[in-house]
């Protein structure tokens, strides 16, 4: 903790998360050199991502060191803590000091709820990605988007995408590239439908279809959001 | 467990395990219908992966319910297990009721420590991938495998390629292009250096002075993995 050449980055590892939001980036960010990687949350029992994968924190609020990354990941578990002010405020205090403020996914949703993303440009899910125009930011489509010290990546697994991108950032080309190599990371998806742009039409609307509920859940807690955040 | 039209996925999860062997395939297979995904090891206490990451066993081998799919994912803990009976007796009993009998990374290698990969094709680590021949597998060389009810995947983030594809074989393709949608999978490396097919002859030089120890380490417990199959 003490030794300042080593790099610190927090994951928050909250309930009903989508696990490879952070499971992804974790992956990446402990294969890096002289870097500690936390796992933070309120206490110190297992949490239950939203599809049933017990995880445990390695710090909590209170014991989290100075980091120089923070980062947000995603899931269903992300809408309630759009109103926790717990959360944000830890959020908030962290960011103000990290190097780096990251988001994976619906991540970005809980950094603009706390009112972090006002006037940068920023990525989340494809499918909530104009939510993120109601907490001040500007949606751009792309897996991947760097606005000064805010890196923020799309749904799910640009995860890996998005942290190769940040170890790049902070500890060069190379470094990335050796990860990547090692963790043989040459994806050949075998479908091409990842993506809005790429997948069929009816696949769109069924996923579209089936989404909707959450989705519209998750807009009335950013729609909260952005008024407590104006008020 | 007695909904018999419910398809049970079992993941091998071992300490000293590369846990995005084992967290991209899982966040793949949660999220398939009438699934039920099991965490295995031999006790419940929190298994810690090879970089420090705690999750949790939802069974044992012992409670552990009959599988249609098993997985096997990889990383440095594999060594141990290539001469642990007690694994490799759990791996085979429940490998010959499984409909699909699945690996990920060098959990193939395990695979093989169990005698079930004798004479079928499969895959690895791009680093480890010759060492399949020492337990009569023949290697090939390619991100995903399936050679009858065998199918393997190649290093790390290949999981979630295999995991996929799994899905697809299961599901049909419908089923696997809706969840590639959903977790966004598309792709997009920042850089080129994913196998060595496609990295630069210097860093992948640099990748194969770095892992040659544990690479040595492993060729010679699949040695005696294979010798104690001979005897």
């Amino acid at each position: 903790m003490t030794d300042s050449s080593c790099i610190s980055i927090g994951l928050l590892l909250f309930p009903a998360l989508t696990q490879l939001d952070l499971t992804g980036p974790y992956e990446v960010f402990a294969r890096a050199p002289n870097t500690k990687v936390h796992l933070i949350w309120k206490n110190s029992e297992p949490v239950i991502s939203d599809r049933g994968m017990a995880i445990l924190p390695t710090v909590t609020f209170d014991t989290c060191p100075k980091l120089d990354v923070i980062c947000i990941p995603g899931g269903p578990g992300q809408i309630d803590l759009m109103e926790d002010e717990e959360t944000l405020s830890f959020i908030r205090h962290h960011s103000a000091q990290s190097k780096l403020v990251t988001s994976v996914c619906t991540g970005a949703l809980i950094l603009g709820a706390a009112g972090l993303l006002q006037g940068y440009k920023a990525t989340t899910h494809w499918a909530s990605l104009d939510q993120l125009a109601l907490l001040g930011a500007e949606p751009v489509n792309a897996r991947v988007v760097r606005d000064r010290n805010r890196i923020t990546g799309a749904g799910v697994t640009s995860g890996i995408d998005f942290a190769l991108s940040v170890v790049a950032a902070i500890y060069g080309d190379n470094v990335a590239q050796n990860i990547q190599l090692n963790m043989e990371y040459d994806p050949e998806p075998p479908f091409t439908s990842g993506s809005p742009r790429t997948a069929a039409a009816d696949l769109l609307k069924q996923v579209k279809d089936q989404l909707a509920p959450l989705i519209e859940k998750r807009r009335l807690a950013t729609v909260r959001a952005a008024a407590n955040k104006m008020g």
